[in-house]
């Protein structure tokens, strides 16, 4: 792991939203960053990326980005991240293992549970560091994304304390626009963070509701506390202690972000698959294996799944 | 009430979809009829009633109609049908007061629970019939009536075993081709109804789906269960023991109904308020008061209250 480059090569996988986002700002400050694109890939290989931000507007011309349809086509990396939907990791073996030289790290910037563990399975725990995004990015048409606000990565190894390496990615960051912190302990900051995403994800996709309309009523606020107390209990349940006023800390900051759709909520007006697993099913997994019952998590999980029932079955609007 | 009339003049308040149609039948069959009507007036005056029902269609014209905006202008009844969505309840007084003689019975035809006791706490006790309708009726343009499946009545004296004017009524309905009981126990049947409007109404409002969906999945159909058995532990609670048969037997009379919208979906899609006291705040009220915990419904519950914010606040879709 000392073997990492200060100036890596950088490969993103899965360049939605948060994939354009932060690896425009890494083009930006001038690193080698190389896109895998499906559904952009023209759009952006003829038109280049128009960045709406919060920390600074900002257009990448076709010149100035790598864009790819085939991984069989990209150079290894010396850092592959990973902004793939948890509903496509599936996908990790064909999409990944073309990137991979022996010194390559992979960051995921995925949501949830379960996606370190399923890629260190897949590629050896050794290269998996994950990464959790705090931040308000939504892609409102091909190669055109906003950012309205926060902007946070933080990254931790997997399974094991911090490395030189996650030092060089953080300042790889932090020179790039983009804040970044390093976290002790990935899976205490993965529960942390799901403190946010199970309630508002998933009520937002259920109920087709903004966060603003979740919080700003007694009844929905009430629900989002339920929800975020059972996460700490299963946290705890998993060995992590969170602070109680992380319930206070997370609804008051989701009072100032104005009526956010989540990933998830667009994911299902938009009839494409949602991460329930990643952020419902695998919590839930964990509460079951400590025999700790959580009936909201499990009664939303159920909705959810009811919702999808198949692709083939849009949802009627 | 031996002097009940056996050919009343009956008033239908809230000419809906159910209002609709049972008051057409009824004038189909020479009854003296006269619809209190607010949104559908100008359209069913002009063009009168068009009813598809699987139990064969018919027209209405307008010279066979009486249709009214106020209630001043309409003569007292022998019979009110109260076909009014429950949410309009606060209007009562000012439909109904100006519709009564000293005989006048009244029956209502509304969902949920709470609505025999606030016409009796208006009217007396005595003028109160409760009826459950079970039947897939839909308006689905002005003055135009869907009706695909069942249309059963089931009629009770509230607080009081079955009357002389109950039989009188059952007729009314019989030789109008309409199906009709007579329910020995209004409570008993109330509870037994909402066994199945609890888990549709509520699930299929709250995820926008149709009942079809709610049960032709794995999810789905066991989170209807769920609720019928907390419908079924509340009805108990009060006092009335449903057989838990009924949990099958509701959920294989709805796998033959089709793609059907309740009520409360399309309500919650056209941005009306929502029945959701009578349907879930009343049996949630009568679980609080025996400490009994019910979380299924009480999370709907939430759920529901947290959609429907304010009319002024649309439901994004």
């Amino acid at each position: 792991m000392n073997s990492f480059p200060s100036n890596p090569r950088i490969a993103v996988v899965g360049s939605g939203a948060l994939g354009c986002y932060y690896g425009g700002r890494l083009v930006q400050h001038g690193h080698d960053v190389h896109f895998l694109m499906r559904s952009d890939f023209d759009h952006v290989h003829a038109h280049g990326l128009h960045i709406q931000s919060h920390a600074g507007d900002f257009d990448l011309a076709p010149d100035q980005l790598r864009v790819y349809r085939d991984p069989a086509n990209m150079p290894p990396a010396d850092l592959v991240i990973v902004t793939l939907k948890a509903t496509a990791n599936h996908a990790f073996p064909s999409l990944i293992s073309p990137l991979l030289a022996d010194h390559t790290a992979i960051l995921t910037l995925q949501n949830g549970l379960g996606n370190e563990q399923q890629l260190a399975d897949l590629f050896g725990q050794q290269r998996i560091i994950g990464g959790l995004a705090f931040a308000c990015i939504n892609r409102i048409a091909p190669g055109q994304i906003l950012h309205t606000d926060y902007g946070l990565i933080k990254i931790g190894e997997f399974g094991r304390p911090p490395s030189p390496r996650l030092q060089t990615i953080a300042q790889l960051f932090q020179g790039s626009n983009i804040p970044c912190e390093i976290l002790a302990d990935l899976n205490a900051g993965r529960w942390e963070k799901l403190i946010w995403n199970v309630p508002f994800n998933a009520l937002g996709a259920a109920l087709n509701v903004t966060t603003d309309r979740l919080i700003n009523n007694p009844a929905g606020q009430t629900l989002v506390r339920q929800i975020m107390e059972e996460v700490i209990a299963i946290a705890h349940a998993d060995g992590v202690n969170l602070d109680p006023a992380l319930i206070d800390k997370n609804i008051n900051r989701s009072l100032t972000m104005g009526p956010y759709r989540t990933s998830m909520q667009m994911d299902r007006q938009n009839h494409r698959p949602i991460e329930l697993q990643s952020i419902l099913g695998q919590p839930l997994q964990v509460a079951r294996s400590h025999a700790l019952a959580t009936p909201h998590i499990q009664m939303l999980y159920q909705l959810l799944a009811t919702q999808i029932r198949s692709l083939q079955d849009p949802v009627i609007e």
